[in-house]
């Protein structure tokens, strides 16, 4: 079985993915002003541009990307990409009721799944065999975390302090807190620092706290 | 005139500086868990040990620290270590009203400044010269950051997720978001990650978006 690996495009040096009203600027920067051109997709449309440091980084830690899991924000947001992930084969959408006139809905390779976050961790990694899931940050990456089932976090970290926002890890209901290992990768970019972080046996599903 | 730094001890990775009940539990762990003895001032009863990396990091940022500027939340937690500043030769403490009843009062270096940041900041570099002010992370320091008064900014990352707690940049009231550079320092240590960023001059005190 492949990881679930808890990511965003960018974070706020204060852990926030976006503004209240979902604009990103300026999290999104460190994406298009670089020297080298590349794509994590081939369904890429808008070609990244980046250093080769971030590069490097992005594409070792997303290589293995077989299905995507979002919330229904992102979906919304996205519109669901127009039915084409932007990376992997799959997405899995954690919904509390699916979208009953979204266009590609017949054709598209999307997942809608109500049972909750343990139900759709379940179905992506299913679909994604010996890939990998990308779980997208917020509210539902979060609660994957909290609930152990996240082997690895990458945090994006731009520096710039937005005050307000939408949370990395979302806003929890309760619990404790999730202890990580030191970071395994420590990379620096322009307009970006990439942190990468194990996920402990004892924060995972199967460990006391989670009893 | 020296340099505005504001810094924690530790900040978790969802940048909180202490749990609601200003518990700290993991934070400081990477305080007293490595190979070698020192500490920031000869006043320091307990000496700190750190991996050599961490040690280097701190002491070179806080070579210079002539004042560290808290608000009262810290001071009352502390009690004003006592009246003893632990860095430094004089603590300025941002209030509303000054204590009536505390019993270094008379003798300590602390100077109780009820006018604001903004006075806090000017009454602190005036008492510092040539040397440093250590802006407490927190309400009152992330106000600083915001009203461009802050010079550098030290992130000492503990991962673990706390999900709520205490901010490292506080609750706005408001404002733009706040653009740092590229951190200039990037250390690893054990159960902590080092990072030093600049705060470029159009986010400080006279850019336009301040006026």
């Amino acid at each position: 079985m492949g990881r679930t690996i808890l990511g965003a495009a960018a974070v706020s040096l204060d852990g926030f993915i976006a503004h209240e009203d979902d604009s990103v600027d300026p999290l999104f920067d460190w994406l298009g002003s670089g020297d080298v051109e590349w794509s994590l997709s081939e369904h890429d449309h808008y070609p990244l541009r980046t250093t080769v440091a971030s590069r490097d980084f992005m594409q070792a830690v997303y290589a293995h990307i077989g299905v995507m899991m979002i919330g229904r924000r992102l979906f919304d947001h996205t519109d669901g990409w127009g039915g084409t992930p932007p990376a992997g084969q799959h997405v899995v959408v954690v919904t509390h009721a699916p979208p009953r006139d979204w266009a590609p809905a017949a054709a598209a390779p999307f997942t809608f799944v109500t049972e909750g976050v343990d139900a759709a961790i379940a179905t992506a990694q299913e679909l994604a065999g010996d890939r990998d899931v990308d779980v997208a940050a917020g509210q539902v990456g979060g609660q994957a975390l909290r609930r152990g089932l996240i082997d690895q976090v990458v945090m994006n970290v731009v520096p710039v302090v937005f005050g307000t926002g939408r949370s990395f890890f979302g806003v929890p209901e309760g619990g404790t807190p999730v202890r990580l290992g030191d970071p395994t990768r420590l990379v620096a970019g322009d307009r970006v620092t990439h942190l990468l972080y194990d996920v402990p046996p004892e924060s995972r599903r199967g460990a006391p706290q989670d009893a």
